[in-house]
């Protein structure tokens, strides 16, 4: 039987499709509710902040090829929970982000944002979209 | 000119093509470096966490409307930032968890995770594989 | 010479000043910048929820000895990387937490919030404060 | 009746105590379950980490007294629901960090640490501990 290595995953459907069938496989359901799946993010997430903390910005772009291949093992481990998060909340991915960039497009005028860090750094994101 | 939210977007590349405009009509390419990225997305993963903290998992089920559409937007902000820092590092998504549900496979054989919280539970698992 | 080990620590500013010596004689301050301690402490955060994730409510009550020890550790991480940057920072811990709960207790009156699980739901935290 | 901000708050067991009434005057215990509780610490650190995602190191040097004031309730956030989490889990907070900074000593004894970035930029640490 092929390994699941030998099939390339070529779209985010593909993805959620796999990630669904390797769940199931194990029976590891009763433990994706959502509550526990945005907890398994977060650490993912915390994991890819542990290589840079002790870094400089120039030493964060010139990463040894040890240290680049584990944030790709962590960024990896960020997609997959976030694909099975949406699956299980029945969201579109790409939908979501689409929409979410018209927002930010809204709320980041390229005239007034362009060079302009106050506002960006004041980080003005999520918090601003919910005083709309 | 179309605004940006007249367009699809229907791949992961397509994804990435659409924030580097962004990023780049804005002149916000100085702020992100990987180290700055990686922050940005854990803000972002943790406001994730806030709409559950307090919910059991059952209800965590069952989200109202407008806290389904709260967590679709931070859902698409993890997406957008992660797509940003794999670009920055020159990593593909697709492919990197491709890579790394090869090595959960053979981390977690079904044979042996197969219902089997104990292991799982001691989520023992990216400190697993380097430990390999 | 005796170990470290070997005295208590009895206080926030003993505990304070225990770690100023720890990064002194490992030459380490230059590492501490209050960005990069806060990202050190989102790391040992979310260290604690991974031991976590996957256990109901009810089982996070019943941890293990094992478990308890490893959390019991990852608290002090937290604690300590707080401490680091509160010092950094040149904020004290209690008088910042008395303030802090006195905008809690104006935030959540007792009469309106006693046993009220929306607005708590909602979690208007910090936001809220903002909104002030 | 006086209220809670006038009551200075002048050690660890103080704090820990004002923070029971606070939850059981509101009927909050049954939500501060050790899973939600290190949520909310996690949701907290993050908001630590917002101020600082965009700035250089020098700039989190210099925070305006805006932000400052930002920070330092951030910081007492996380300290709040980390103390409750000790509480609940009973923990001491101080004994804990005193016994964790012993196990660092150990493992990063100032003649190999000294100076040396190598290890530490590696991040060695409570996954080191967890492989003795």
């Amino acid at each position: 039987m092929p390994a699941m290595s030998d099939y390339d995953i070529d779209s985010l459907d593909a993805l959620r499709q796999r990630i669904r069938d390797f769940a199931a496989a194990r029976a590891w359901e009763r433990y994706h509710t959502p509550k526990n799946l945005v907890m398994a993010l977060s650490v993912e997430a915390a994991e890819l902040l542990e290589p840079f903390q002790w870094l400089t910005a120039e030493q964060s772009l010139q990463l040894s090829a040890e240290q680049h291949e584990a944030v790709r093992q962590e960024i990896a481990d960020v997609l997959i929970y976030l694909t099975r998060l949406a699956d299980v909340l029945d969201i579109d991915l790409l939908d979501a982000a689409a929409a979410k960039l018209a927002i930010n497009a809204r709320k980041y005028p390229v005239d007034r944002a362009h060079g302009n860090a106050t506002k960006y750094l004041a980080n003005q994101t999520n918090r601003d979209s919910s005083d709309d």
